[in-house]
């Protein structure tokens, strides 16, 4: 980040469908290279490269998801034109007019000292949506939602969630990357199933952690969804868990299901303090 | 129905996205089309005809969508091979194998004597999704919510919206067709910002009304979008609502908002006069 730049911060949301994912890939359309393609217009010349807080896979959606981009200061300024708007309402337009609709960028702002939208993020928050009956099918929402063969035990999955929890080593479930830890803290990893709304009668799991490892969350979900279906109980889950390394028993949950619903940040005077935490532990442990 | 037929009352939804609506048409796909081909295939012959509750407009979309289909005895009996499931459970699993995934038959249950899925409904219930802010506007949503340019007064669509409902001529709002009476008991038309859920933010119509004229709801909608987006005032709406034929100073709202919900039907033994009296109320006074 030069002096002269402006740190951006975007709050957006995409439909993963037509994604293979966030990172940008030769060839093949991505959410990152999509997006920095059309900043490349906005700045008028190579695109100024974006830092996401949730890298997700193919297929995986996002509501909430947050990135952040340099701007020089003259880009950012001359954004409003003849407009009374602000530089970011600017923006939003300006992507609103660029970008396809399957990805939107709902609020551009000015970020404050020391945000990184990866590093100083503390939490994310990920649902995973499924439906366990016919009756319970929506045409409309088929793209976000699995639609499982056998009936979901609530109890069971709820049991099964719990022993996972918490302060851990999750390399069972991860990807493995070369000097990169496995140890995450999953606050929370629930399931309901919706009473009321355009959901109801899904059962949605609420995934929480500091961060994930890759393929973390849909190797926890298809690990829980194999119990909650009675395939499996919870001496296997136990036995999965406890691998050393990412084991070809849990049969990964598909991507569509998967949602990024939220990221949450400290007080902007923790954000820089946050990062540098963030790194040092996520490298160098 | 020959004597030797099942009336079967099917319960599906649609994303209509891809649907140049309900009713069959030469050289395009519609869903009636889609499903009588479907039903060509299981009965090995000739398609058996369906009746649908209500006849949606291309790219209109359906949750609770109702028709009935008559189907020969034998064919209905033979639908569950050697499998211990019902007729119709081995008939929504068949139609599920044969639809593509934009069409679901949730239900499918041999009828009620006396029931017709058009002239026996005593109420249709549609909902019309819009996104009146860029903040609540989520790309997994796209296909089934207006993405709408100015903000909306929910105090001025709900002032607006009830001096349309009761029983009365919507003839301003219909298009017209001969023989056909445009006099219809609009029960309600509700707004609300959804204030939880996946639609939080969104405002949503509620129109319910014994039947609808072509493009009613639709039109409905487009006259009270213009007072809540201020470009209209309630004179102006008072004036448009009192045209004995169809106006063009309506703008109708696009269909991709719009979604059946609901229809309703009385008690089983109502069925066959709900079906009469409509018959004769419909096309003779």
């Amino acid at each position: 980040m030069e002096s002269t730049d402006v740190r951006v911060r975007l709050d957006f949301g995409y439909d993963g469908t037509d994604f293979s994912g966030w990172a940008v890939q030769p060839r093949l359309r991505t959410v990152q290279g999509v997006m920095e393609e059309g900043f490349s217009r906005i700045v008028r010349g190579p695109g100024p490269g974006l830092t996401v807080a949730g890298r997700t896979d193919a297929g995986v959606h996002a509501r909430g998801q947050v990135a952040h981009v340099d701007l020089p200061v003259r880009v950012w300024s001359a954004l409003p034109g003849r407009s009374s708007r602000t530089p970011g309402e600017a923006l939003v337009d300006k992507l609103a007019g660029i970008l396809s609709d399957d990805i939107l960028v709902r609020r551009a702002i000015q970020a404050p000292e020391g945000f990184d939208a990866r590093f100083s993020a503390v939490e994310r928050r990920y649902s995973y949506r499924v439906s366990d009956r016919v009756e319970t099918r929506d045409p409309l929402t088929r793209r976000s939602v699995l639609w499982a063969k056998r009936p979901l035990d609530l109890g069971l999955l709820a049991e099964a969630s719990s022993t996972l929890t918490g302060l851990r080593d999750f390399a069972a479930f991860c990807r493995s990357r070369e000097g990169a830890t496995t140890i995450r803290t999953l606050v929370e990893f629930s399931w309901r199933r919706e009473d009321d709304g355009p959901d109801v009668g899904l059962v949605v799991a609420t995934v929480r952690a500091d961060a994930f490892c890759h393929s973390m969350v849909r190797s926890l979900v298809g690990a829980v969804l194999a119990v909650g279906e009675g395939r499996r109980d919870l001496d296997w889950l136990e036995g999965v868990a406890a691998s050393p390394t990412r084991t070809s028993r849990i049969a990964v949950a598909p991507p569509y299901g998967l949602t990024l619903e939220e990221v949450a940040y400290p007080e902007d005077a923790e954000l820089a303090t946050r990062a540098e935490a963030t790194r040092a532990r996520r490298f160098l442990d």
